[in-house]
Parts: C-alpha cells; structure tokens; sequence
C-alpha cells in the first residue's frame, strides 16, 4: 500500500463506526482530520493523533479524500450537495466515500451530484459492526466506477477488506440485502430456538446437530450461544437495523420486488424497537418471539 | 464396530433415501432384507446383495434391528402398530428406528407403544438428502433412550453421523427446526437474488462480499450457485419439504409456538408446489418470488 506521504483524509461523524475506522486511517500513515457534530468526539480522534475540524468545510478544504459514516440518508444528501457541505468546498479531484447505510436510490443521486460538481463519489457501506471497524476487518461493498474504488483502495484498505460490486448504488443494494439475510437469518434462528425449547429438546445440542447440514449459518455459529444464554449485549442494535430493514423495505417497494419473509422481520424488529427493545441486540428477536409465544422470561 | 455376524436389519421402505441407505448396511456386513409395497424396489436390494421380504412380517421376523423410511406420520404409526406391522411381529429385545420424517407427537406415541410391546424405539430423521444416503454420510438426529441409541450405534454409523439429541420425538423435533432453517434461508437468498438483479446488481459477486459476514450460509455456499443459474432440479423436491413444513407448523401450533417466519414460507412452498412445480428443487423459491415480482422468466 503506497500513497503519497501528504494524503490528507478527512472523516465526517466519529460515531462508533466512524472513529475507530478514522483511528485505523491514522494507524495506516494519513493525516487525518474529523468532524463531528458533537464536538467532544472529534477531541477524541485529535487525542489520538489526528485534528479536530470545526466544521464539515473545515474538514473538507486540504482533503484529498472525505469520508462519511452518518446516521441515515438524509444526514448524507445534507452533508455531501448542502451550501456548507463536502461539495461546496471541495478540492479539485476530491474522492468522496460514503460509508453510511442509506437508501440505494440516495447514493445514485449524491454520486450524480458529484459527477455534476467535478467529485468522485463511491458509496461503501460496511458490515462487521464495532468490532470490525476497531479491529480494521469491515467488510466493505463498494459502488462506483472502478477507477475511482482503485484510487480510494489505499483508504478503504486501513479499514477492512474491499469489495467493488457494481456502479453507485450498488454498495448500498448489496448492504440492504446483507441486513434482509442477517436480520433473517436471526429470526429464524429464534423460532428454532423457542421451538426446541417447547418441546423440551436442548437447543445447543440441536445446533451441533444441524450446523454442519443445510440449516447451517454463520449466524448459527457465532450468534446462537448468547441468544441461547440471553445475553443482549450489542452486537448491533436493533434500532439500528429496524433503521436499515426501513431502507431494504423501501429499496425492494421502488423496484417493485416482493419480498415476504422480509417484510415479516421489518415489522418484528419494529415491534421490538416499539417496545422499547432498541438499545437490545438485534438477536433480541428471540424475547418477541417467547413474548408472543407466552414463554416470555 | 463390532457386531455378531448374525445381525439382521429389516429396512422397511426402499424409496430414494431407503434404497441406498439398506446398500450401506450391506457393505458395513449386515444382512438386509428389505420390504416395500413396490416389490420392484425389494428386487433392487436383493440384486446389491440383500434379501426381498414378501411382507412387513417377513422382513420382522428374525431380525434384530427394523428400520423404516417412509413418506409419512400415518405410514409409520400403520406400520409399527398395525396388526400385521412390526410390534406385532417384533423379536424380543428388537430395536425399532423409525428414520422417516414424522411429527413428534407420532414419534412419541410409536415409542410409548413400543415400551408397552417390549420393543426400544428411536426416532432417528436425516438430512443430507439423498447425495448423503449415497455416500453415507448423513447426518442422524436421535432421540430415545441412551442405552438404545448406543446399541443402535453401530447399524446407524453406517449410514452417517449419529447426533443424540434427547428423549423420544427430540430426533423429529430437532428435523422440523431443520426443515424450518433451510426453507426459511432458501426463501431469503431467492429474495435478495431478485433484489439484487432488480437493481443490475451481480448477485454472484454479492454474495461473495456478503459470505464471509454473518449474512454467510450453507444455502448461500452450496445452493446459491444453481439458484443464480436457474438450475432447479432436485435436490431436495418443493413437495417433499411442503409436507415437512406442515410437520413444523402442527408442531409448533401444538406447543404454542408462534413463528412468524416459518408460516410465510409454508405458505410460499405451498404455492409453489400447488402451481405445478412440486417436483423442483425446494430452492424453486426463487421462481415464485419473480412470479410475485413480475419478473417470472
């Protein structure tokens, strides 16, 4: 990895994906300058080596690369094309990478906007959560034009493994179908587990039974055991992907997609989130299931 | 493994999974008879080196372990219990594995029968289809008595992989959570393939940035390939895994059990296997999600 020694980065929201992977864009040999709203969170990247912006233009004028990790679509829209935003104060040349969950369609429109304004935009969703941006192995799905994901690689490389999976947009449709899988795959997981449980058969020793075969996932392996001692700990908040089951469902609406078994988990981990459930895991799906069951604990 | 030569097994029932499954008990050195209502498919075993029994009596009679595998719950209650069915016909101390895929209920009811006739019965599913009866190396879910499942051990072994997963029905219980996982899975993957290509997204290389995530399955590795190419030959058939749902959902509603998910896919492989294509492979999903989406090929 080889990239000139003056390589200015810029990371705008230093929430618990967006500093640790600015940590990491430090650890790599960047210069690296954050904002964040609240101020207290970019004092903490300047505490580890890197500056503190005042603002998102701050931030941006001398960056050759910017970088987003934001709460949700319209947090994105505002900070890449607004008055004061990374557009406006962009350097010639400028590498924009999104790196929120937001809506495909939100990504096609901020990557048209930049072409319009002379930026190079790719939208890079991430998955593996907090652990995998502290750790620098965040799966990360890219969309874009495969010159600009090649000259962002150097960047996207300190924080996790790339993958280009289409034009802009794409990121975003593939981190939309990973949350259909993954919240899923969880579901069905806790309907085994509460069905098992009835009927009286240990569910750990289930699973070793059934792992190896076709029923098995990743979620079986790595997730089951807490779901099975009912530790809740996040993980990935369920409010948090109640937020991006919002987006799937209304990526598959605008395409006219059907999507039934994703449809039942959007309204479950809604009802989760409703019941005051969202700072929960999101395998905390197990707990409504028992609840509508009458086994709740 | 050891046994005494003179070890006879009755397997009654020599479909596509009973076939090849009494074969692997003659190569491990057993006698085998065999019996099915289509003496045809006796014939095929007495061919491979075995013996074709006239009746379900003949079959019993003189030997020391009966194994079934049979299409469903009414079949195996008719033949275990039935005037002219194997309790009726047992020798004394028999082991009676009931290896079809039945409802618990059924499972515990045939045991309890059992005790009362002196015979030591397991419920004893597999999954590995019938690739895995072929090879032998199917994976088996147990349930009964310890001492049974050992003294079963050495017949069992050759046909796959023992897993005792409880006391009587756990074995049928532990398969319904299975067929529950894989279906449920199937449906997910069909739905993010149509929602990936709705959106000119490749799907095979989605999958490859989504697999090694917790979005990452066995249905994902193994099944996605042919789903993406269109290639729904079984496999395991739409109709075969219908009736396997409906084993889940009787169960599940029997102990109050509320799964959301695994009724939405009942339904769905219903529809599939009521619009004609029972005879597909179960991952035919994909079909009737495109049919739903208005991008049936």
């Amino acid at each position: 990895m080889t990239h000139p020694k003056s390589s200015r980065v810029a990371v705008i929201g230093l929430g618990i994906m967006g500093l640790p992977m600015a940590v990491n864009l430090l650890k790599a040999g960047f210069e690296v300058v954050g904002y964040n709203r609240t101020r207290a969170k970019a004092e903490r990247l300047a505490e580890a080596g890197g500056q503190a912006a005042g603002s998102v233009a701050d931030a941006v004028r001398g960056s050759d690369v910017v970088i987003t990790v934001l709460p949700d679509s319209p947090d994105v829209a505002v900070t890449a094309t607004g008055a004061e935003g990374v557009f406006a104060n962009a350097e010639p040349d400028l590498i924009f990478v999104d790196m929120s969950t937001i809506a495909p369609a939100t990504a096609i429109e901020v990557a048209e906007a930049g072409r319009i304004a002379g930026v190079r935009v790719l939208d890079a969703p991430v998955s593996g959560g907090e652990k995998g941006a502290i750790d620098g192995t965040l799966s990360i799905m890219v969309g874009g034009h495969p010159d600009d994901v090649e000259a962002a690689g150097p960047y996207l490389s300190a924080m996790g493994t790339v993958v280009h999976v289409g034009a802009s947009g794409s990121g975003q449709t593939v981190k939309a179908a990973n949350q259909l899988l993954t919240a899923g795959i969880i579901e069905l997981v806790a309907e085994a587990v509460v069905f098992l449980e009835a009927y009286g058969v240990d569910a750990e020793t289930a699973f070793k039974a059934l792992g190896g075969g076709l029923a098995g996932s990743a979620v079986l392996e790595r997730r089951a055991p807490d779901m099975l001692t009912r530790q809740f700990r996040p993980g990935f908040k369920a409010s948090l992907h109640h937020k991006d089951l919002g987006i799937m469902m209304a990526a598959a609406r605008d395409a006219g997609v059907i999507v039934p078994l994703g449809a039942v988990v959007t309204q479950l981990m809604a009802s989760l989130v409703a019941q005051g459930n969202g700072n929960l895991d999101n395998t905390a799906l197990l707990k409504l299931i028992e609840q509508l069951s009458g086994r709740a604990r």
